[in-house]
């Protein structure tokens, strides 16, 4: 197996590359105060250092539990398995499901087709069209693998979302074929419009709802969560504990803390959609008036704008342009073989404005 | 798979419960002050909270390979993989040489025979002796399976501690079959005499060196570290980086900070041996004055008092002793079926002297 392009990129990167490629967080906007006086109220309890339970603190899970059920998706503590990230959480099930095949989006998200590959899981990747994944070769698809794995809210890479239509149709044909959702929603708090449903709320008992700190706080706390019903989570425990015991207890209480004090949290979130969606509106500005040729639509919410430059070769284009020291991702490594050649995935939270122009120059000049 | 015995037990603990069960460090002896001082400073910078590299932060693996580098084992930052936790170091190892047939010790780590089973691993136990494994049986598995997997110091759940001779014999055995060892070290840091050469050191082409901070700091920064030849790391750094991206950065920077001030964990590990040899002394005594028919050796180091109450179903025991609120493992819990039936693993780093000699009295009257 090779090793992922992205990552590979993320690691040549040098503080005077402007990156589109990886999916980073504005690091302006972490809270990093407030995730300080949290961690010094933490760290004066030295319990808070022991060992702990393989599901993850309960006041985390708790919180965790009262966010769902605050958005009409009721849930409680024993819902939630606390993951070192939501790439865990990826990682946990496809063992779970090894060898199994897999109703999934295409493109879809590197990391995902990443472990699936490694946990021998057989991908049967579906178109994903502007409102959802293709309905009619989905359900015969879901009919054979009886298991699913969809990012409905802002995809990675498309950034685009499930219309309501489509996640009705979608939960009554997991429902009819006996099968499970893996419904992957890292990105479902950074709405710019309003929030979607999610669509393992529809079929509680056949999903898994998958969560993350990372791009709403910091990457580098590696909290994610799996919310399922009990009886779902129990074999997952399992191979939890085996992994690693339990996910990282000193932040679960940072994370905690940061979480049970006031509004924080909810303002926090408002200011990051704000800001988000300025930054989408100044990207899309910019390829329109420096990048003409490339075209795309505007994403709801998330971290990415997608599109294409017809008849570009962007494999080709990448090449010529990290050695100009601008990088981002071109579209074919998100589909198998010989798809997408002419697509880019931008991420347009992590540069400047200043950056996201020169860098978009850049690139126009390579062409 | 059943759930570990360990990890149950460890969830059905109340704060009134006497336990000699989990391998839990003395929370009295958490550097949690020092560890805040270290999070205020590494919080300051947001920067710190961004996503980071697979193999673990530079200044940290900088840190680690200075240690080996200092105990005479020459040893570079590009040697040196940081995991979750040296159960995550497991794991991966686990993966990688998954379907093989890996030599270890009779009796052996719980966790280490739990995930080698869900990975496929197969396990040939050779028996555990004062001085370490046997020779002639290991050297015979050897060269069938060329992968072993052993715990020299302060060996879990044993205690014992491989001599010298023994180590030059398998470091040359392995050498012979051009096998492959795998060497934990949690409790190497331990000792109450004198660190014991790691056997990696003579052989550090053909071995990984398994390490952790989970004993010698504190068990929640879930901070571990694989140290082996490039060649030996880079397959694994695949399955690292999709298994959870990377280990918790945050606490790498802390930790990483926390090694780079002064000499305190020099400080801490002596004051940690000193307070753990007398604690190991309290054990040993209460276990002699008041459970008698318990024979056991002194352990020169770690966390574990390991011996027989010779006719005694110490399964049957524990039950017993769980419903007075008092635990251990029973030995039957690190051999396959039918053996150590008779024995008993207690921690003495974890229980305060006045509930050690209460536990052991009421085990005592449980007979």
């Amino acid at each position: 197996m090779k090793r992922s392009f992205i990552r590979e990129i993320l690691e040549s990167i040098t503080p005077e590359t402007i990156s589109f490629a990886g999916g980073l967080p504005d690091e302006h906007l972490f809270p990093h105060e407030a995730l300080r006086t949290s961690a010094n109220r933490i760290l004066s309890d030295p319990s808070h250092l022991q060992y702990s339970t393989s599901s993850g603190i309960l006041p985390l899970r708790e919180q965790i539990a009262a966010i769902y059920s605050g958005q009409g998706f009721e849930t409680h503590a024993d819902n939630i398995l606390i993951t070192s990230g939501s790439q865990q959480a990826l990682d946990l099930l496809s063992r779970h499901y090894r060898d199994r095949s897999i109703t999934i989006e295409s493109p879809s998200y590197l990391g995902a087709m990443g472990i699936f590959a490694l946990n021998h899981l057989h991908t049967d990747a579906i178109t994903l069209e502007h409102d959802g994944i293709t309905i009619n070769p989905f359900a015969q698809s879901l009919e054979r693998t009886q298991l699913t794995y969809l990012i409905p809210d802002y995809q990675n890479p498309t950034g685009r979302t499930y219309s309501l239509e489509k996640r009705k149709v979608i939960a009554a044909q997991v429902q009819k074929h006996n099968a499970i959702l893996i419904e992957d929603g890292p990105y479902s708090d950074l709405f710019f419009e309003s929030r979607q449903p999610a669509i393992s709320a529809m079929i509680p008992d056949r999903s898994y709802h998958l969560g993350s700190f990372s791009k709403t706080l910091a990457p580098a706390l590696r909290i994610g969560w799996i919310r399922a019903s009990e009886a779902l989570l129990r074999p997952l425990l399992i191979h939890k504990e085996a992994m690693d015991l339990h996910t990282n207890s000193l932040t679960q209480y940072i994370l905690f803390d940061y979480l049970s004090h006031g509004d924080q949290y909810a303002t926090h979130l408002k200011n990051l959609r704000k800001h988000y969606a300025k930054k989408r509106k100044a990207f899309s500005e910019a390829l329109t008036k420096y990048l003409p040729s490339f075209v795309f639509e505007k994403p709801k919410g998330g971290m990415f704008i997608y599109g294409r430059l017809p008849g570009v070769d962007t494999a080709e284009l990448v090449k010529m342009s990290l050695k100009k020291r601008v990088v981002f991702v071109p579209g074919n490594e998100f589909y198998g073989e010989g798809r997408g050649m002419d697509e880019i995935r931008f991420n347009f939270t992590h540069p400047n404005t200043e950056a996201t122009i020169r860098g978009i120059k850049i690139l126009a000049n390579c062409l």
